[in-house]
């Protein structure tokens, strides 16, 4: 009985009152507390739904979504939330053209919000871009709310930026954090954050970036590799640096995959487009010339070819701690032989691993609603405990 | 306690009985109790959803939206007034073609709505064909449920036709009453409904038709100016005369915006196609002539283009009341110098008037959720007062 | 009162345990009492939220749809059903390329599915492969639901493949039951599943399919028809013989409309693509030969026009018993003169059962509901009953 109460426990010992009424925008914006906050509400709200209690805290309200590259996984994650919350996913199918300049961000994002409590963005494909724009978006929905025109001031949520991936790193640490058995375990785990090779262009950069910038705070051993020309955001290295040095970790760059990989305890192969790259790409998008991207990708596509051997092979896993480290994955991989001639990952790995990956995945959508939930609840512990002694059925 | 005593009463005196079970197409069609009876029932879901209280009326049911013209703000309005009450938002995306002929029609229009509370139809693209084609689609659902195919019938909800703008210019009036005080504070209030210059072609007339349609009943001094060659449907001009004189208005036109704007209390200064050229467009179209479309097109922007000098400028402005009046548009609007090098507004003035502008919007999704609410309860205000007493919160 | 009770005590004499987190495929896989299951569910279903009495079973959760295909009618059917119960329709819009070989069919069918109910899919368009597929997504997610992945194994709802539509042919059964006045009173009736000329190419096999499938269970004389080169799969041929010889009917094959139309009490006459011309289809798609099937759509629409005189023509409909045979249709039917120069039927017969036609599809979204609802209840009496007990109203 009562099984809300160790988690409602947990979440009272934490500082989290700057959540409230609050966006999601970069895990480093965050403290640890309300990292920590995150994960206890994910792992409450899975609990109330995996013993057959409806977590719905909505009656009505939309969350809306922005989805300004394709995607099936986080679309699917974060109308997941919204309606394991009681919120209905209303998606704003803009065109870039339509949204460009600061006025109609303004203006658009207030027009939809009238009913909306949350609104997720995906916009990744630019440097410089997404995150400002997601900022964009918020000030002007606050702006509104401040202004009387919204009775609500729907919260952000960073479903994928030019610089973070938090809804995917957080579902990721999550998963590493049941598995090893909670954040004294994962204290001291190497874990290798490293490029791989894909025949595909243009991957963001958001989960390596995501992947450095949180996974340091919890006093692990992050190691980041990729061959030369595939840097990442320095601003992003930095806030690593920062973080190890607090969370009594470390974060190191080397030279090869196998160094990474050597006794690793969880590896994160990934291919991601140069931050270099991406900059021009950005740049040529903006003069409007088409011919100078379709030269940068061909450029691009032969240069990841010079770097086929940073991939997955069961031999590179054999490095790693007992050859047996956790693989991790945002998905889809390119997976040798299946979904390519030659890519991130061998086959008989990502079999290996499927099970896990998927689990990895699953915390998503969890990840997500309770990011909504503690923007919207002043008193979130209070809610878990009510919801609980609600005890609706999900299912009559 | 009880505030929704006040709106029960205001609406027990009003003689609403014909709303029950109806449909919603042209402001012209209702009777001032009809359209005070809307102009409540919004505030009252408005002051139930601002203080915490859900007004769902519907456990289940869909809300079909069918939009035959793009639309952002009208499907977000549309979406979170079915939201509001519990209905599911389900878009129907046909293709023109394949709903062209009348025997279609119909049977789509069953097809779609065996569990159909609402149906919500923009369709202002063509003259004589948006009001028709809604007027089509309501009397297939009333056959299908007087045939016992559709247990309910949805009721039809003009979200925009050719002739009417009635959720628009609803939510106009109702911001104005709010702004001014309330009805016998507008009285004899000088509105501008005027043309204004545009760099885009096409725009649809039902805001001018709608706006001196609905406004020319509350005794209003209402003026309309456009340049020659842009006039409205006679018979909405006629509309207006005859509301006018029963109202204790009046309905004039002038050649000029600055006469339209001298000493006005209200301006609507709006772009718009002229309705002899959306005539010949609707014809065009019908012969697949798409040369002679082009050929319009450009003779119709060279055309705008001669009437620059029709502005929502500062100088314009400056020959209002006090040089205050309240300036509405219904969003997005041209603005000189942000949106396009020359368009409807100065963008001083249209930032001056941004909070308004977006609290102008906000009436939207209330007022569609009062028609749909009209016409789905027999007994409206004792439903409102059910749902004080039921006092479901909105958010847990 | 209680009218529940008819309803659970019928289904508490048949056995059905086999239903509960159970898919829905072929009918033919299902047991007469699994058949008439759905029947009492629907009917059950349509019967609470006719008398204002809410099904909804679930408080949240999602319900998936696939379209492989175009589809309005379907789309808006499985909405419904979704709705009526409580789930929200979520649609997987993947482009065919992105889902195309198994690895990413067992990823995609998890990646969406955390908080999924129910997969509807509908997959029609090549031989051997929309079953099969279906099948795949099925293994996929209760392979996660058995490795903890998905917290429940969402159920599968075949929406039409390339076998069988049990959903337009459980719908098309339940309309003649509820016409004839039930199972006693269709024993013996003949009904003509016939093909008929239509001017568009490669419509779907899966009607005839499942209504010779499906209705030669019922002890009717199932007459099949079509010109040569039209026959439908061996396999299904089989299917319904072995049903008549179990189910105390017949089913025949016949040269012509005519003598399949002669003394019917009910005529079914479609057109449809011959089933070896869709496989050679499905071969040249494989094959990447578009010019190959743009040849073979020539040939096959050159072949249909010499087959114009295969139509329901009113003198075919004097042929049926007493000229009053029930005329079925799952809509939209090629109607001579209205939707096309020559087609299915004559526009005389259509208009004469267009409100049987429109009841007919009225009872989809409740066949899919009991599809749901059996798939989802352990004891789905002991839910009705509990349904009409808890009386919940669908409009306060």
């Amino acid at each position: 009985m009562a099984f809300m109460d160790s988690f409602a426990a947990r979440l009272r010992a934490l500082q989290i009152e700057n959540m409230f009424e609050n966006d999601f925008f970069l895990t480093w914006d965050k403290t640890d507390d309300e990292i920590a906050a995150v994960f206890t509400v994910a792992d409450a709200l899975r609990a109330l739904r995996e013993n057959g209690i409806s977590p719905r805290i909505f009656d009505s309200g939309l969350g809306i979504s922005i989805f300004r590259d394709n995607s099936t996984r986080t679309r699917f994650s974060f109308a997941s939330a919204c309606n394991l919350l009681g919120l209905t996913p209303q998606d704003l199918d803009e065109g870039k053209s339509q949204i460009a300049h600061g006025e109609t961000v303004r203006e658009t994002a207030n027009m939809v919000s009238f009913m909306a409590d949350v609104i997720g963005i995906r916009d990744d494909m630019y440097i410089g871009k997404g995150h400002t724009y997601q900022k964009a978006v918020s000030d002007a929905v606050r702006e509104g709310h401040r202004d009387g025109v919204l009775e609500q001031a729907p919260t952000l949520v960073n479903l994928q930026c030019d610089i973070d991936h938090p809804t995917q790193c957080l579902a990721d640490m999550l998963h590493i954090l049941h598995v090893f058995g909670g954040p004294e375990q994962v204290k001291g785990k190497k874990i290798a954050m490293t490029w791989a090779y894909s025949p595909s262009y243009g991957k963001p950069l958001s989960v390596p970036q995501g992947v450095v910038g949180l996974m340091t705070r919890f006093g692990m051993d992050v190691v980041l590799a990729h061959p030369n020309g595939y840097e990442i955001m320095p601003e992003v290295e930095e806030v690593a640096q920062k973080n190890a040095r607090i969370g009594g970790g470390s974060f190191r760059k080397v030279e090869t995959m196998e160094e990474a990989f050597d006794g690793a305890d969880i590896v994160y192969p990934k291919s991601w487009a140069p931050f270099a790259a991406m900059e021009r790409r950005t740049q040529l998008y903006g003069q409007g010339d088409f011919d100078g991207i379709a030269a940068l990708e061909k450029e691009l596509l032969a240069q990841n070819a010079r770097h086929q051997d940073w991939t997955c092979s069961e031999a590179m896993m054999r490095r790693t701690r007992d050859g047996k480290a956790l693989y991790l994955h945002c998905l889809p991989a390119d997976i040798t032989g299946v979904s390519c001639a030659a890519g991130e990952v061998d086959a008989s790995v990502f079999d290996r691993y499927r099970t896990q990956l998927y689990s990895q995945a699953s915390y998503k959508p969890y990840i997500i609603a309770a990011m909504i939930f503690l923007a919207k609840r002043k008193d979130p512990a209070q809610t878990l405990l009510a919801l609980e002694e609600r005890g609706r059925k999900r299912t009559l």
